[in-house]
């Protein structure tokens, strides 16, 4: 696991100053389109160009299935895991018809589900990696062995390997499916900040009250079970993540590694966006942040990153969706940026004295 | 004026229940896509469809200039409105970058500007109203005439019906450019809610503390003067708002009378859709809120309205910027709420008991 370690590319300084120059000079009062003018200027210095571009962007849906969900701690049967890839791969599901309406590439990476993927065959689109049916309930035992953990993180890392090597792709988005994944990311996220259980603890897909209780109870034992052996980021994520929480914090290390920018979905997104910044701390440069959950322990995770997403709109589904829809502002962050006029250009009076 | 008193188009109750049942069964967990379901079923309401869509859209944006500006309210000078037409109409605006990045139409209505429009020949985009070079300096006399009121609110109807004659808009949003138009809406929102000017008064495209001090004194003294006058909705209009504004007014009422849907922009366009609610309150049944501006005056109207836009950005630009970077949203909620598998179509395990 060596590759771990390699530093994260530095942001391009020159760059940010410049395309911070060039939007006071556009025809607007100075800072009046907001987060547009922040977002294009971020991309400037991840991207090294003055006039950034996010185009070809790639969705990455990482799936796999958690022992923990024997515990009940969701609303679904682990099943579904393996139906909504299938459903994914056919085009039914939300982040399958975001990629189409957005004219993105989508990957789904299966780390291993307890479910069989039923298309045949399995299109390209598909990678199956077979670490294991699911992980192991991590209220008992630890979730991952090293080697699962090592194969999970060498996936994500490979998967944004081939966003450069196929496409050059700019820009990535990674999304997660698992049934019972919210409670493993809560236990990540309570291990990595030193919070208790009831604080980050959330209905996920839709437990009520009860199941709220239940839950945050078990992640309590579990964090008691693990205490002694959660002091390194790695360690915290083989004994309570997920399959693919640990292949999206390697997908998150290796783009900062490669210097390229990955916008950040929801709750489970953001834990393994947060594990990666402790392994890591400059990946957090090449991070942009799509969408605020409801998931209550979200808000705890972005304000531990200093992180403030584009879109708040009540979304609590994964699958990458929330960034995915904060595609387009980024998008229309880059076409202003490029293609508006300056005061002189168009013959308008006078920026701001 | 009889057309101002024609009711606005009901909603359709029988697709908005259809598109409700139609979102549940949507292989993801009830209600986790948010405010892009509740769009979707609002948008069914509206169009009568249970499967809606926005395409095609206008942007219609209203110019006309502030007699006020003389008082010193304003970072810029009225010149600036004549060119940011010019600027608009040869691209180089972000109304016009947002325009063709979004394949949207975009339509400049000018009511009257103290600068002349310098394309040559003019575009077909552009027309030319003609009401006077501005508006009268409110806080002084009346900013309009009842005949300069009467022919800005058959602009904006006219520029709505013509995006049904001529293209079939199932969308229409409504942007403004008026130097001096925030310390009109200002008044206006001031007169209509019975609120203090200084709660009201911000920085419009940037007023440092002294000039907004001044600004707010200014509308004090204005609504002073016309306190007596300001009975009705029309009468506020006609006495502090801008001939932008009345078109913009105009524009809401026809879109509500014909069933189209209107995304709503920031502060300006907010306080011409309080006035348009205020004259018929059926019209508030067609309208979507695109952008919470920073301008303060802003999240006053919008609780008036009980309205929540779809973002938040920090925009504060007008032109129908932020209303128009939300669009993508509506589109995606709409393709989202058409393409999704339902579970039984998908074959995944059944919805929430």
């Amino acid at each position: 696991m060596s590759w771990l370690s390699k530093p994260a590319r530095p942001l391009n300084e020159d760059a940010r100053h410049a395309a911070a120059k060039r939007q006071a000079g556009l025809t607007k009062p100075p800072g009046s389109l907001g987060r547009l003018e922040e977002v294009a200027i971020a991309l400037a210095a991840m991207q090294g160009e003055v006039c950034p571009t996010v185009d070809p962007v790639r969705i990455l849906v990482f799936a796999g299935d958690h022992g923990v969900t024997d515990a009940g701690v969701s609303a679904y049967p682990q099943s579904v895991t393996a139906q909504m890839v299938t459903n994914m791969a056919t085009g039914g599901a939300a982040i399958s018809v975001l990629a189409e309406a957005l004219a993105t590439d989508l990957e789904l990476i299966v780390l291993g589900t307890v479910g069989e993927i039923a298309c045949d065959p399995v299109p390209p689109s598909v990678r199956l990696v077979g670490v294991a049916p699911s992980t192991r309930d991590f209220s008992r035992e630890p979730a991952m062995s090293g080697t699962e953990l090592e194969v999970c993180l060498a996936a994500g890392r490979a998967a944004v390997e081939r966003t450069v090597d196929d496409r050059g792709c700019r820009l990535v988005i990674g999304g997660e499916m698992g049934i019972g994944n919210s409670t493993s990311a809560t236990a990540l996220a309570c291990a990595l900040l030193g919070r208790p259980a009831p604080e980050l603890s959330g209905p996920g897909t839709g437990l009520d009250a009860t199941g709220i209780t239940r839950k945050a109870t078990l992640i309590e034992r579990a964090l008691y079970l693990h205490r002694a052996a959660l002091d390194t980021p790695l360690e915290a994520l083989r004994r309570m993540g997920g399959f693919e929480i640990a292949a999206l914090t390697g997908a998150y290390l290796r783009a900062a590694q490669l210097g390229i920018p990955v916008l950040v979905d929801g709750f489970i997104a953001t834990s393994a966006a947060l594990t990666a910044t402790r392994i890591l701390p400059g990946a957090q440069d090449w991070m942009l942040f799509g969408h605020r959950s409801h998931e209550p322990g979200h808000a705890i995770l972005l304000a531990a990153l200093d992180a403030e997403p584009l879109l708040e709109l009540g979304l609590r589904l994964g699958e990458g969706s929330g960034a995915a829809s904060a595609l387009p502002l980024l998008r229309l962050a880059c076409t202003l940026h490029r293609r508006m006029a300056s005061f002189a250009e168009a013959g308008v009076d006078g920026a701001l004295p």
